[in-house]
């Protein structure tokens, strides 16, 4: 994978984490950052993430030959109509947004002339945000989903995998609405469940919160900005899961009040196994 | 508070950490370690965390003057009851475990002539088990409360008091009620919860799961052995907090559906600074 130039949109968390992870694994590749935040250009520039910092989109773009997209999901779509009204030849442009059926099947409508959109999610982040959190090892025990549209070309599609194959552990090609299922499950609704567990704890308790509560509603500091889209333009699979906990968490309302230690234990077991696996 | 011999009943993770703290604290105490499980008796002889180990109770109570019970809770009141009627003279017993109500109201109802039993409860502990997880360290930031009931001796809760501000970092003494109350919203409800949520999980997502799906179901590891008779014990408690949550989760499941960008911002907010609030 030979790019002149890789150009990152938004410099947080991601952005940040992905020029300075860019910049080692791209040792010739030129990386130029735009972003309207002064202050992450600067920092950006000052640890060597980027070559060059710009608040102007269509300068960032001269010379691109792979745009990643590190902004709120919400503001993808304008970006997209963005690049390519402001491109002068065709552009590979991907993604970092924890959604992606909505952008994608939006995508797959578009009639552009230079925008060529493959779509991904590295699995990769924190609950504390913006480019002060952000480090070159973020990415590297990180799976990110690529997820092509039906519009895609092969060859863009190849570019985008090889590149985020360079980036992260493990890469995961699959469609946008499988991708959303899955995220719902491992991601936002956990998002949400952790953020309930804040709100419904009484505030006489909280002073005497623990690890194991910390631990559990760690991500619930999360940034709202970037959590509020997520949440709306996941929303089917976010209710659906939803849902689903209901309807575990009527189940085991009956488990505790019958009161049979032995089913609990089962239960509890089980779960203890399952949950150790993944480590 | 001089005390010539300390014993700890049970020498899991909760009471190999304990006795190894124990010793730091009081160089001049003995320590008593009683356990069925000749592995950990060995393990805390060979880390000098006891003076003597055994595994008979009547032996490990001759001369002690403070008792600490560090097993599961379903064990206590017949660990009590044994201590009585081995016991020859006034020894005061305190205990750790994490519900505190049902066993302090049974233990007032009691005509005991050699226990005084002051129960209480530090808030440390760790998705692991067992002796080879304790150390010395784990109290050294944990608040312990110190429940007594209506029958307590003032000198007995005295030494209580005094014995576990010696080993955490704070104590409060509070109504077993209260305490119940509290621990259920900030520990056994998240256990529940993080429990179902790996329960509710489909098996096909969970390979996915990142820091952020580890990080809020790290508790449900916790030994089901402990758990079990925790979530029973404090049934009454742990539904109430099952039920407040079910309501939280309603609303936002209106609020998801609705999708007003600004509600759900500033629900995710609001959150979010009531939890870093926490660190």
């Amino acid at each position: 994978l030979r790019l002149r130039q890789i150009t990152i949109v938004g410099l947080g968390l991601i952005g940040g984490s992905l020029a300075a992870r860019c910049r080692k694994t791209f040792p010739k590749t030129r990386i130029v950052g735009v972003t309207r935040n002064r202050q992450a250009l600067l920092k950006a520039k000052k640890e060597r993430w980027i070559h060059e910092g710009t608040t102007d989109l269509k300068r960032g773009l001269q010379s691109a030959e792979l745009v990643v997209l590190c902004t709120p999901v919400d503001t993808l779509k304008d970006l997209l109509k963005r690049i390519e009204r402001r491109a002068t030849g065709e552009i590979v442009v991907t993604d970092a947004g924890s959604v992606k059926g909505f952008l994608v099947r939006w995508a797959d409508r578009q009639r552009w002339r230079h925008v060529r959109f493959v779509g991904a999610h590295p699995l990769a982040g924190s609950h504390e945000r913006g480019i002060n959190a952000a480090h070159p090892r973020l990415f590297d025990h990180s799976l990110t989903f690529v997820t092509p549209g039906r519009a895609v070309s092969p060859q863009a599609l190849r570019q985008v995998k090889r590149f985020w194959s360079k980036i992260s552990h493990r890469v995961v090609v699959t469609s946008p609405e499988k991708h959303d299922e899955v995220t719902a499950q491992i991601s936002h609704f956990p998002h949400l469940l952790a953020s309930l567990l804040v709100a419904g704890t009484a505030p006489g308790a909280l002073p005497f919160a623990a690890s194991g509560f910390l631990d559990t509603t760690r991500i619930a500091q999360g940034d709202p900005r970037l959590w509020t889209p997520i949440f709306n333009e996941n929303r089917r699979e976010l209710l659906r899961a939803l849902d689903r906990f209901g309807f575990h968490l009527s189940r085991a309302r009956r488990m505790i009040q019958k009161g049979s230690a032995k089913t609990l234990q089962q239960f509890l077991r089980q779960v203890q196994r399952r949950r150790a696996a993944l480590e």
